[in-house]
């Protein structure tokens, strides 16, 4: 894991280093309790000495190489764990609001090193970063009038390993020319006091640079020794972004920590969270209630493939694939509208970027009036809704993934304009206008993925958007609850929300009579009797529940189609998938 | 299931009877695709035939008893599936809004029929209920001016079964004297049209009276055989809610429909959605970002004591305890603030009114800046402003719970008079004013559940508030990663957060330095390479992390003892515990 690092001295103390003697003094985890606890006194004992000896150490060379002089500055940096040193009237400054106001105030941060070179003996330079990619210059220089630098706190702080969290006071100046290497290009800090809070290893397992490159390969299948090499080769190309070649998205959930750091990672979070948002403050202000659907159910209600089971005490459990059943239930218990926003799992063994074995759901359903496109409307409405709003809430997000991951703006149509085909015109226009293989599709097949990508081509094309609907699709391609044309049993009042080609949203309205829906379930082959189906029949036996419909919306593809990502895995928080639960 | 419903008669169309005809002509699940489908197919047209057999008898017996006149009304009601039969022009109302400016007017409406009853021939009452309790009386008249209505309209209307759910076309009128039995008191709607889109059985498995009645019993033990009478009585005591006894938590389940039906269910889901909005709204406002940890993990991190394991293709998984883990690596990259709403998993067999096997976290995660009570204040002020939010938005529900669940005022503190007890203040007070028994409490070993009740007690009577804070808790009652006060080893930078004597929240400081932490670890006794440990250290060897704490809300348990509902159940959707995951 560790990999030769962008900077050349090691700090005084290295925690990484002390932890490791640590763990020699350990025990297996056979030993008593008793005897573990004399062990871990003993080794902790000793941890704290190899720290000791070892802050000397640093302190002896540091002072050696620099004059054996006393060092006046010395309460001005070193390590620092629990107290306080900086001064009380030091104001802490955010980077995004800094102004000339600031000038010339002292001033305290508190923020990672990303970068930190000596210039000379008597000056050092530091990348302070917040977040994101908000980072600010930092000044060290032993000649600094009125504050107590030394040469000697010059070499410490010039070597503080990159990554390391550390507390600085300074003064805010205006640097002679703008610094470009931050983000904080017109100002910068003359630091008087810096204090490392916690240190980072020497080598790290991979570079800040490294991650803010574009991820070269989402295999979840092991680099094998003999190509190793490679791989070994990420971090060695230091702290340049260009000259970084890119890592895997193995090495990446290897050092999730780094990975994490990452400016462009850091944004699609933001991203991320800020969609959700969008979702939850729209459909609320639409009348819909949140509400909790479970995980842990009691029947594999959606057929039983790609289900996960698990022992649950004496009996068996099933993780949700979907909170159909429940938001179906809500209606049936009374409520007008509902929302939920939860994880989901698929036990599908599909090891592509596309792919992953639990995903958040953004879930939806309400009570119909009198036409099924009343849920349509909502779920086109929500989708816009967010589309139109990020692009506001968070330009500069966008631009900071576009610049990672390039792609094409997000056309959206006209508001009015929006793109509605029925599956049937879909298929036609990939007929008369898509190309050769798809000349013969018919209309009462479902459509395979590349059909649909060559669709979304034909529609950008067309009516110059990425996002739109097929409706009525097939009664064959539907599951046994979606609600039949009565006009044409052939196809279903039900239909799919897409973005660039890819589906992201299935939705239509739901057989709400018993009768009805007995029949279907017998017409699509299943026991209406058998496990999670007939509990989900009951509900609507149980009082006269209205005409209803919804849609599920996958968030992870909403991410990462929108920003036209890789990967889906890049989308997501700690990514699940059939080879991968770590971290 | 089936208990005598509080209506005399059956409706025309009743879809339940016809779906266990069509049950009857059903198939084993080993019956073949191609049988299965032809035996559906002859199934549903039997169902259908069934059913038009009994709207042709209904029809026949509606127009026998009233006469065998022609009915002129035949158009105004009947059971409606698909088409819309109201006039265009009728405008749909919204009964929280219905003022005197709609008296006269011509007005469609979508409701339940909480109750229907016939006055004489001529004449009949309805209760027609939108959501919660909002309800308004309906009458339709056979000598009503203007519009056609016929005695037979008159009888079908008045035997609609409750809980049918029905469209009507009505003018508003004000009545001669306000209607006791809806919330709607000072309007009523004179029906001219009303059609059944969704038929309610003849027999509720539980009616809305007895769903609106306290829970009896909370066991998860079925009821014997020998003692079912008691729970067949429940329903047969009618629509009058004085004479209703109470049902158990179990019926409650069996019937889930009715359950979530009832006003008190669906004001404490609504207490709880603003809650948990309210949380929400008050961190984003406060710098913290939204994340989302994995359910599926793979180790045990806390321990592996009661934590769901399953197969997981070729390996194993678990399901997570808490976000702790993973609201740390969301801090170590790189964020300042953090917080999740997810669903969280114990496999505890514990079968008490307190347990849940999955419930709701709402957690936290920030960076400290120099004291670890800050992370405390973020805690109290979400709590605090929950607290005293919810009773402006929900004042209504609350007060709809009390009526069903009678408690006392939740007491908060006045601002700046917040009330925290370091742990040791509390032993002490325990043992200076509380119980005898709790006389020799010691300042080093945990509280019971009865001494927190004990204590809860005491700081309700010494200090006005239901609401504190107790702090500094000992060494030995905190896990491996709760931070030590520096200052004194044998207690830790760790506070539990109490409602009414119980805890709803836990949080501290965290150990953030690799060394502290194995050295922690070993001290409890655990082995710092086990599975789930080593990662969790390892994250701290990646790089820097800055100090930082945090805390896990259980939101189930905020909702439950702020109502002080007798059971945490009753604040979730689904409530899951180690012998139920139905519905």
């Amino acid at each position: 894991m560790a990999e030769p690092s962008a900077n050349p001295a090691p700090p005084p103390a290295d925690p990484p280093a002390a932890a490791a003697s640590a763990a020699e003094g350990g025990e297996d985890s056979s030993t008593s309790k008793k005897s573990a606890k004399k062990a871990a006194a003993k080794a902790k004992k000793e941890a704290e000495k190899a720290r000791h000896a070892a802050e000397r150490a640093a302190a002896a060379a540091a002072s050696g190489s620099a004059s054996q002089t006393e060092d006046l500055a010395k309460d001005n940096y070193g390590q620092e764990t629990h107290e306080t040193k900086l001064s009380t009237d030091a104001v802490e400054i955010d980077l995004k609001t800094l102004g000339d106001e600031h000038v010339g105030k002292t001033v305290e941060l508190r923020a990672w090193i990303q970068n930190a070179r000596m210039q000379g003996a008597k000056m050092a330079f530091l990348e302070l970063r917040v977040e994101g990619n908000w980072a600010i210059q930092g000044v060290v220089t032993a000649s600094l009038e009125g504050a107590p630098v030394s040469r000697q706190m010059v070499k410490w702080v010039g070597s503080i390993n990159p990554e390391s969290f550390v507390a600085v006071e300074a003064t805010v100046a205006k640097p002679l020319e703008p610094v470009k290497s931050c983000r904080v290009a017109n100002y910068e800090l003359h630091i008087t006091k810096c204090f490392v809070h916690a240190a980072a290893p020497t080598m790290l397992g991979m570079t800040l640079a490294a991650a803010n490159r574009p991820i070269a390969n989402f295999s979840d299948e092991e680099v094998p020794v003999e190509q190793g090499v490679e791989k070994l080769s990420i971090a060695s190309a230091g702290g340049e972004t260009a000259g970084t070649p890119a890592a895997t998205m193995l090495t990446h959930l290897d050092n999730i920590v780094m990975h994490k750091r990452s400016a462009v990672q850091q944004a699609i979070a933001d991203i991320r969270a800020e969609m959700k948002e969008l979702y939850r403050s729209y459909l609320r202000s639409h009348g819909f209630k949140e509400f909790e659907p479970p995980c842990l159910i009691a029947a594999a209600s959606e057929g039983g493939a790609n289900v996960f089971r698990m022992p649950y005490f004496e009996k068996e459990a099933f993780l949700a694939q979907s909170p159909q059943f429940y938001k179906q239930i809500e209606i049936a218990g009374g409520r007008k509208r509902v929302f939920s926003i939860g994880p989901v799992f698929r036990a599908e063994n599909s090891n592509t970027p596309r792919h992953m074995t639990e995903f958040t759901g953004l879930d939806m359903e309400m009570e119909i009036k009198k036409d099924y496109r009343e849920v349509l409307v909502v779920l086109e409405g929500v989708l816009l809704h967010i589309f139109r709003s990020i692009k506001e809430r968070c330009a500069d997000e966008i631009a900071l993934v576009r610049s990672v991951y390039p792609s094409d703006e997000f056309l959206l149509p006209e508001p009015g304009k929006e793109v509605r085909l029925s599956f049937a015109e879909g298929q036609k226009l990939l007929r008369e206008e898509g190309p050769e293989e798809f000349r013969n599709v018919t209309d009462d097949e479902d459509m395979s993925t590349p059909q649909e990508k060559a669709l979304g081509a034909l529609i950008r094309k067309k009516y110059k958007t990425d996002f739109y609907v097929l409706d009525k699709f097939p009664e064959s391609a539907r599951p046994f609850y979606a609600k039949e044309d009565p006009t044409n049993r052939a196809i279903t009042n039900a239909y799919d929300l897409f973005m660039r080609g890819q589906e992201i949203c299935s939705g239509g309205q739901r057989i709400n009579d018993p009768v009805e829906l007995e029949a279907r379930i017998r017409t699509k082959g299943i026991d209406p009797a058998s496990p999670g189906i007939k509990e989900y029949v009951d509900i609507f036996k149980q009082a006269g529940v209205p005409a209803h419909g919804g849609g599920g919306i996958g968030l992870d593809r909403v991410v990462a189609w929108y920003l036209n990502l890789p990967s889906v895995h890049l989308a997501a928080f700690y990514p699940r998938t059939p080879k991968r639960l770590l971290p």
